[in-house]
């Protein structure tokens, strides 16, 4: 059972008017509420060639390697999300945002917008949401530890363009659509 | 005062352990309500050089040009989404999908994401939620009566990258912030 968020009466989910899904609305005041796509937004901070890791201090993936990013909050900009979470999770100033990833996980309703910025002064510390935080040479990429499909191909994609393009100004927005991870246990 | 998805107590705002921003949060139960931006996913659908538009049959901005673009839903990608919006409200198939512009409107918490399209067999109608459609040439558009803001700025970018570019595939992913249309009364 479900309760509406005005009211505190029982819900239920039913297709309202004019509409083709089902949404959670009230029987009492009307209200419906509508569920949709939460955007994670990150930065892929490079430093002297170098990538910014984080290692998770939370669930899911614990212990595991990724780069900053979290859910995109109402009143700021995808990429001033992506400056947030850098400095939240790493304690980083990521600057020069340049649009790279959209990624759609369309099995459990999130969509990543990855910004690829440089490090403010090379400096980085670890936030509370993180173990450590490290910078990583390409051949140093603990890929077995790599928290998340969506930070693996942007990994990927990353040491693919910067041999494929003379400017990092002249790399793709790339996009793909991801599955859903099964062994990623979500809450 | 609002009230607990979850349990249906009394919610309060106050900011979660481990967190920076208020929440709703149920004393009674613990549920955290969280509220993210919201991803409008848009097309515009080109065929023969002509501009599908939609005349809006609902508010915000009753009677105004629009181009297909809705709430994004959960189990769908960006791309489906635009795709759908396409057929709902002007009975038209969205094909060739090309990210093409990002908007950020922090004000209102919502995301634009509009796809570059061609229109399959040049084929339209009007949805329930339009008042017509129809293709428009670049000296036909109905620039005082466009709907919102991102629609104005898709379709200049759109004429422009068509005189400044050979082909379609290397017209850039364009992104913008916009600022909040206080003329516009929102629901």
């Amino acid at each position: 059972m479900r309760y509406c968020l005005e009211c505190g009466h029982e819900a239920e989910y039913k297709i309202p008017e004019m509409d083709n899904m089902p949404r959670l609305v009230c029987p009492n005041c009307g209200y419906i509420h509508y569920e949709n796509p939460k955007i994670i937004c990150g930065t892929l901070v490079v430093h002297e060639d170098k990538i910014l890791l984080c290692r998770r201090a939370i669930e899911p993936r614990y212990g595991y390697w990724t780069i900053p990013a979290g859910f995109m909050e109402n009143g700021e900009t995808i990429a001033e999300g992506a400056a947030r979470e850098s400095f939240e999770e790493a304690d980083a100033t990521a600057i020069n945002p340049q649009l790279y990833c959209i990624y759609d996980i369309p099995d459990i309703g999130q969509i990543y917008i990855i910004y690829l910025t440089d490090l403010k002064d090379g400096a980085y510390g670890a936030g509370v949401e993180s173990l450590e935080c490290a910078l990583f040479d390409e051949v140093d990429i603990p890929w077995d530890d790599v928290a998340f499909e969506a930070v693996k191909r942007t990994l990927k994609r990353y040491f693919n363009d910067r041999v494929t393009h003379d400017s990092r100004a002249s790399y793709p927005v790339h996009q793909d659509r991801i599955s859903k991870d099964k062994s990623i246990k979500r809450y």
